[in-house]
């Protein structure tokens, strides 16, 4: 955010073009986040506590009723990822017992910027928490992108393998494609090579073959929401993942933020599975690659049942997901 | 195989352009597979005994040696579809011990005919049996092409979706689009259109969603080499749909003609895969979508171990992976 204009990388263009995007109004940063221009949970909630300090900025005489109509708009732009709430609730947070609209504004600026301070600086913890857990010479999988893009910097489930990188360890990253949207071979594959990470694009459909064979060391992938027993919903196929990790006796670790657990939701049924257009599926780049007179169904995220889940790396260490209500959610970040 | 032309489906224009190719030497046969022009395990068997029949009766005096060379260039086009080795070994059984050349290229082109005659009824029978599996109402899921397409006529996993259609049992189909060549979006969408069979498209990732959520009755796909004891080869992903769905208690069945057994391969280990190239997953309709600088990774096939199989739908029967060494080899139809 510099002054009152939100600056954004469009990351739906990428990697074919790498193109900072201006946002200067509430309906532009929904959209951004509805059409995924902007997309990944902590990138979401970054998105969504600029957009909220911005349109606050913009209003004649800020009050309770018209934030909070800013809050739902924005609220509604995606469902699933809980940093957006997280996010939201706590710039609100700051600035509800204020009324004066001078106060308002410079409060909801400060406290959206150290919302995502914070978040770039757990998103550093969990790479230097996760990098305990690679070994030099091992082989990951990773689904979707929860790298640099998707977040403030660092990323989450990339944060561990840069961290490793950085640290002198030889890995290997087998990168799911991630259909339909194929985040996985379009931004992860980047920023894996901008890193210089050793890497390869596969079919999502490859990473069993892989496991079976015992290539993979283990699983890491971000997160949307994990809720309070441990459960997580994350990018449609990390279900499937876990379970044939599982089976054949890999670890999985799910990184994300404290931001990113929403204590408030018991288990992952509770969680809302966002549906997406279903032209998603059907089309690829925007050219029709299915049999016409066919339908699609295009659910966005799955849920992975805690039993699957090996650990949680978060800022404030790595947790079994069944021992989560262990956290600190007062936090050791300003967005504990 | 009209005169001495074959004519086949260029799959790969399909479901945007329907062409019939026709085929004149053993080079655009050997190329036809290859390049997946032809495809399906039981269509690879008929081109390659209609190839094998086409190239004796070009030779000027057929003879042994000539005919073990171009089985042996037949034979290498695709290296996991054991049908084509059937095909080609059961042609070959039958000219071997003669010597008269007008005699080995009639009988070289009638047991060509026979074996495709024989390879089609296996079919039918596979949907006939395949059908009491399924009860009105049920839905299903299935992962690449095993139609019409890949085979002679009404296809391995998709002849019992057909029979029961025509029976009258309303039934649903999730598709997987089974990357990376997305054969199950283009052309066992395109063939359920046909029908007029309910179905959806979904990503491969979408699979284990309806799974879970207890969405999916029964899981068939079609396979490319069924080992002595069980284990299953069949397009990449396969192993990963049927560990889940086990996972969830969904059974999971195999069509295949007892043409797609091996009774000399022990184990799924011991069945080669075919690793294709990298652009096949870098790219979709020949444009490149993954990030530039990154390489892939494309191995065409998984194996499925036979603890994950409920049973394997022949034209002899539904058997118990384990029990294959019941079905008779000799089988009730000319290519058994």
């Amino acid at each position: 955010m510099v002054g009152n204009t939100i600056h954004s990388i469009e990351q739906n263009k990428l990697p074919e073009e790498f193109k900072i995007i201006t946002i200067d109004s509430l309906e532009d940063v929904a959209n951004s986040i509805s059409t995924m221009i902007i997309r990944g949970a902590p990138a979401i909630g970054a998105m969504g506590v600029f957009g909220l300090a911005q349109a606050i900025h913009n209003m004649d005489k800020p009050n309770e009723e018209k934030i909070i109509k800013v809050r739902d708009i924005l609220f509604k732009t995606r469902p699933t990822a809980y940093d957006l709430q997280h996010g939201l609730d706590y710039v609100m947070s700051k600035i509800l017992s204020e009324s004066d609209p001078d106060a308002i504004k410079r409060i909801a600026r400060d406290s959206a910027q150290s919302y995502v301070d914070a978040s770039a600086e757990a998103c550093r913890k969990i790479g230097v928490y996760g990098d305990t857990l690679i070994k030099d010479g091992d082989k990951l999988l990773t689904h979707c992108n929860a790298g640099a893009l998707a977040t403030v910097d660092y990323g989450t489930a990339l944060s561990p393998m840069r961290i490793a990188h950085e640290n002198g360890k030889n890995i290997f990253v087998f990168v799911d494609e991630t259909r339909p949207r194929l985040q996985g071979a379009k931004l992860t594959a980047f920023e894996l090579h901008q890193e210089g990470i050793n890497h390869a694009v596969i079919a999502d459909n490859a990473a069993g073959f892989y496991m079976a064979r015992g290539e993979v060391d283990m699983v890491i992938t971000g997160t949307d929401r994990v809720a309070a027993n441990g459960d997580v919903a994350n990018k449609i196929g990390t279900y499937e993942k876990a379970v044939v990790a599982h089976e054949n006796g890999i670890p999985v670790y799910i990184a994300a933020p404290i931001s990113t657990i929403d204590f408030t939701c018991p288990t992952g049924n509770d969680i809302p599975i966002e549906e997406r257009d279903e032209n998603e599926v059907l089309d690829v780049n925007g050219l029709r690659v299915a049999s016409q007179g066919s339908s699609a169904l295009n659910p966005a995220f799955d849920v992975t049942p805690a039993k699957y889940i090996t650990g949680i790396i978060t800022e404030q260490g790595i947790f079994n997901p069944g021992e989560l209500k262990k956290i600190n959610q007062g936090g050791d970040s300003d967005i504990g």
